[in-house]
């Protein structure tokens, strides 16, 4: 596994897939920094037309809830579908589901497309397995464990590998389970990181061999930077600049040192 | 004065109030890091029944006009009118009244449905209390002394705090005033840190006995992180990162030591 | 020339022009940020009742095309019609023309409403200029020099000085054509650094005596705070800032030493 997450992050940087990224208002231009620092190229499409189009030429995916309205329910449902008929996987980041009504009706819906993957902290994988709501919105007060039960049967229903945020980050399939241990608070500290980790599963999707790697190679890789980054920077300004310094200079022995995967 | 402040900047941390900023497009990034760095908790929902259900769970509510739109103007109305059942106070960042249209008429309207707390330029004030317009958008070429008498009747009028911006910072109330001279010109060199000072006034006012220390608080904080921030970054990309960190760092013998209330 | 451009930057300070950026919603803030830096005033507003009557207010008008949806097409159909009447000068950022289809027939029909300047790379230049499209979207996988011909033959056609980006920046008029070799591979590295050159384009605009003066003084600002930039943070995260820090810095004699200009 700790191969797989190094081939994914050196293939970010030599494919440099396109991500087409529907994501909430808050995190856009954050996202397309931390996909750029990996490597990887960012797209942002709005227009239900529009997204379209691009959903079906990008190599990834990401639908985020974070600032859904009306129009982008539109322009989400027509991008989806046009990934699934050109085979471009995607993600879906449910924030705040399970708290307000617009995003979980559609999360609900969306379940039923066919998501490669599906990232959210406990109380959101809780809310979409019909467990229970409960959080306070964009962020969780559960740790990530309560949220494995849930998350096998999101897994088993779907299809999709599940991603669980938190101190320790679970990655749910059918068949394997895998915890990753690296992180740091800091990273709970700067507006936008779990969106972000969601756009780096799209782009991670297109050049792994497997989701269950995309997931895995995306959590070692905002761990194991947010560890070093928080060593150099210990506030949250400076630690969020720090972040995509070393998004950028992180190579395959730091990785093999630092990555805590069980 | 000074120990209420001290107080609602350690509460901040230790309750990490939720608060949900409905604001423009160009800040609302800067605004939820800067909410973080002080230990609140930010959220932004945008859809109209969203938002009305969300602004009666948050502690505080910012609606800040900066790049409003028909979509917003509905979901504010919806929002307000939450916030107001569930008691939940609220602040008006009148930013570019008197200036535009739609933002005018809709700011006339919501001072009638009680915000806790108006913040604003000179510019702003004055045009908000029907005394003139005149400003460039979204900054203020006026002291904001000449706002005055506009903060008295705004505070009569509407029974809110009135927070002018500007070299000075005045609180006003029906029957208090108070100026807070920290500052540094860095931070008007920073897009959005006035509306991310709304967005404070919200957390504040959710961990305030009173809504002028609210005020006071916000304009003090911002004031000594500004200067200090300066000291160590005197070019305006690094100062955002320092003014971030700033507020994270910041405790109570450096804001007894530097805040300067009158 | 370099004359120009020096005049031109102190004048950005001196004057600060009120810049109206219609823009995508990725870039608001960065975009806000590097006007400031640049001592210019910028200013967002959405609506097409109130971009009508800021167009006519601002003393430049940005239109760019990143995130197009059609509550934006009507409100910035409505700017440039202000913007034309007031005789407020307004540039033209085709993001991905060429590639989607709503962006792609807005920018041929706006075309023919006197845009003073015109910036994109390569494949958006060869897309607008109706000679192919093929890009992948918000980044050109050209070089600058195979979009020459295109640039002539859009100037002819619309009278606006054409600015196509790339490793070299080529600013093109109906009667001369200039190189600026300035510039650094990790501009690529950090979103919107072009979507900033058209806001830019747009305050230069306003205080240049002549709009070719004002699209080589852009290029060279850029590309030399680029390198400066770089020399001091070799990673995207510092040097986004840095870069802010150093087009904050640039003076006469930097710009004389540094600017390549051909």
């Amino acid at each position: 596994m700790l191969d797989a997450v190094i081939a994914i992050r050196e293939r970010l940087r030599t494919h440099s897939p396109l991500v087409h990224c529907m994501t909430n208002q808050v995190v856009k231009n954050f996202t397309a920094n931390v996909l750029l620092a990996l490597g990887a190229a960012p797209a942002m499409v709005e227009d239900a037309e529009e997204a379209a189009q691009f959903a079906g030429a990008a190599q990834g995916l990401l639908i985020n809830l974070g600032t859904l309205d009306r129009p982008q329910v539109a322009a989400m449902r027509a991008a989806i579908a046009a990934a699934n008929t050109a085979g471009t996987p995607w993600v879906l980041d449910p924030v705040a589901v399970g708290v307000l009504s617009l995003r979980t009706r559609f999360a609900a819906q969306v379940l039923t497309q066919k998501p490669a993957l599906i990232r959210g902290n406990a109380s959101e994988i809780l809310a979409l397995a019909g467990a229970e709501g409960g959080g306070r919105g964009v962020e969780s007060g559960k740790s990530s464990e309560v949220a494995l039960n849930a998350a096998r049967q999101l897994a088993r229903a779907t299809g999709a590998v599940v991603l669980v945020s938190g101190r320790v980050d679970y990655i749910v399939a059918q068949d394997t389970e895998t915890a990753v241990a690296n992180g740091h608070p800091l990273l709970t500290r700067v507006t936008g990181v779990g969106c972000a980790m969601g756009a780096v599963c799209a782009a991670a999707l297109a050049v792994a061999d497997h989701p269950v790697e995309a997931a895995v190679a995306t959590a070692v890789l905002f761990g194991v930077a947010g560890e070093l980054a928080a060593q150099k920077a210990p506030h949250p300004g400076s630690f969020a600049v720090q972040f995509l310094d070393t998004l950028d200079a992180l190579d395959a022995p730091t990785i093999a040192q630092c990555a805590r995967i069980a």
